[in-house]
């Protein structure tokens, strides 16, 4: 997508002085500073994942990829490989894609010999890079006809009002994004739309990235505090909620982000259809149940405290609990499928079940 | 309750220089300073409550109790009675105890000659503001009977786990709260409880100011993001959830702090009770049902920034949001009767329907 208008992704290799770099948007900078950063070792991509200057499931998945491609330029034998997948894996534990992402690259690098293996890891990265974003192309197809059908039944009268919790736009991917590829999708094709942008504490990746996103784009969006949405829909001002996850259930229970379960429960209850933007790879058709996946605690730091800009344009970090005052902050939750209204995947918009995710995804079951 | 040791009221008059003043704590500054304001003029009491150096249902129809006293020394004519009743009314519109105590002034007041209009007035304010304290006190000792069968059904085994929303402790009363009366008398009466607080964005208000009074009263709490409640009440670490209310209709609808319809929603859909402490000048009988009460909107600055204390010990605003991005401020929303518990006043704990509240309060009906 463009920044400033420059065509820009998320992660991107870089050849320099011999050796080949990968460039990431430091994502922890945003909204108020733009910067890139280079990784030069897989531990220089653990620490962008666990510090989230990457984030978003499709994303670490490939930065993992890419991790792995860093591991082989050092150490490619079998031992280099396993320890490097290992670390990258143990970054976050509730995104799919991370483990997902390394054992493609296992199965692929491994049966070669060593020496054919860097070479290697740098095609199936840049591979996975190039799927992710046609699955996200198409995810923003099938969205945008959603995005129709609202504005059809508004009599095209006003623009499509999406609420969205989190970031997953463009910055939580390689490009295009997942739950926000048909709003990009919807206002290139001329349909109006209007975006209430969850702030999504502690982290605050609505206020930060999405509104950011969308301010690039140009696509008309209000901030709005987590507990602002339940009462716009109550009043009519929502016509559809699109949210992306970290991970599917086989039965259709969805991981997303601390919240999206209070959203979802609104949405329900006032008739709004909640969809949920999943690509193939966020997909984990091992795990039966949304109770099985494994719900990161994240530092409690996260909670006490928050990054601002500051009146003199400095970045600075402030306390918000008194001193003594314990918190906690479990960084996803599960939205059980009967309150999911679809999965929009890259090859379609499915019920959230078990037989509808086989039907469209038969050679994974 | 006890700030530091001392036993301290969230508003008081202070008679010096001949001249009496109103002492308020003023609650922008919590929790990292503890500092006391007079009140001169009316206005003063108008901006107090407009910008929110006091809050809360109770104690906004405290202060205008006693804006009403500063007017009537200045003025206590019924034009002059008047007009300030008009300004104190209008500084915000959700609660109805503002409303409730400006007209119990009236009644109070205009009858007399205008020379008795002024201690009448003090001495009226001083009556209503030992009410809301006795009506805290009881709805304490009805919400601990509640806290009592929670405690019990957990076989005495662990400490209660409340989840309380916003701040309705006694920060936003006179004294001893409302939803936080009951985990006050529980702490006393030696049952042991831990509560979940809602930061409450995007005023804080849990995170500053619930969160500082549980630290004073050596209550164990956790601070959590206002996404992180329907979580827990799905792994079953919430036992029950207390909130407080700006104004109940008739039917049992309340009206509350932004996000409280989402929380009650999640208890709802995982089995734990939600109660509502609602004192009697909280319940509007003229409204007939929720969506006849007037939502304020207030300011989208309190979304695009937060004030926090600094490394260095100041208190700081910092920007979240990208310029350019717009923000929206919703400061209440209405959760259905449906959706609620029970109602802890100070006569008894209720069903949330026209009945149960016309059989407590028959004179109001």
């Amino acid at each position: 997508m463009l920044v400033q208008g420059t065509p820009t992704r998320t992660i991107r290799p870089v050849v320099e002085g011999g050796k080949t770099w990968v460039e990431i948007i430091d994502q922890t900078r945003l909204p108020h500073a733009f910067i890139l950063r280079r990784l030069a070792t897989p531990e220089d991509a653990m620490e962008a994942i666990a510090v989230m200057r990457v984030r978003g499931a499709p994303l670490i998945g490939a930065t993992a990829a890419y991790g792995m491609a860093l591991a082989a330029d050092r150490d490619a034998s079998d031992a280099g490989m396993a320890q490097a997948g290992e670390g990258l894996v143990a970054t976050r534990p509730t995104a799919v894609n991370l483990g997902w992402g390394v054992e493609r690259m296992l199965w692929r690098l491994l049966p070669l010999p060593v020496s054919e293996r860097s070479p290697a890891a740098w095609a199936e990265a840049a591979t996975l890079c190039e799927e992710d974003v046609e699955q996200n192309r198409a995810i923003g197809r099938h969205g945008l006809d959603l995005i129709r059908a609202a504005w059809k039944k508004a009599a095209r009268s006003r623009p499509v009002n999406i609420l969205t919790h989190c970031n997953a736009g463009w910055l939580a991917t390689v490009d295009w994004g997942t739950a926000l590829a048909p709003v990009f999708a919807a206002h290139e094709a001329g349909v109006p739309v209007h975006v209430w942008v969850d702030e999504t504490r502690p982290r605050n990746q609505g206020a930060s990235l999405t509104a950011w996103e969308l301010a690039q784009a140009g696509i008309p969006h209000t901030v709005i505090a987590d507990n602002a949405g339940g009462h716009l829909m109550q009043h009519g001002r929502v016509d559809l909620c699109i949210v992306g996850t970290d991970r599917v259930a086989a039965n259709g229970d969805v991981a997303n982000k601390i919240g999206t379960y209070l959203k979802a429960l609104a949405a329900n209850d006032c008739g709004v259809p909640f969809y949920v933007a999943a690509p193939g790879p966020s997909i984990d058709f091992r795990l039966a149940e949304g109770r099985d996946i494994p719900i990161e605690e994240r530092d409690a730091g996260e909670v006490a405290r928050i990054q601002g800009l500051a009146e003199d344009g400095s970045l600075v970090s402030v306390r918000l609990v008194p001193e003594g005052s314990a918190c906690a902050n479990p960084a996803f939750d599960v939205t059980p499928a009967r309150l999911v209204s679809g999965l929009i995947t890259e090859r379609g918009v499915c019920a959230a079940d078990r037989a509808a995710l086989a039907e469209l995804f038969p050679e994974r079951t």
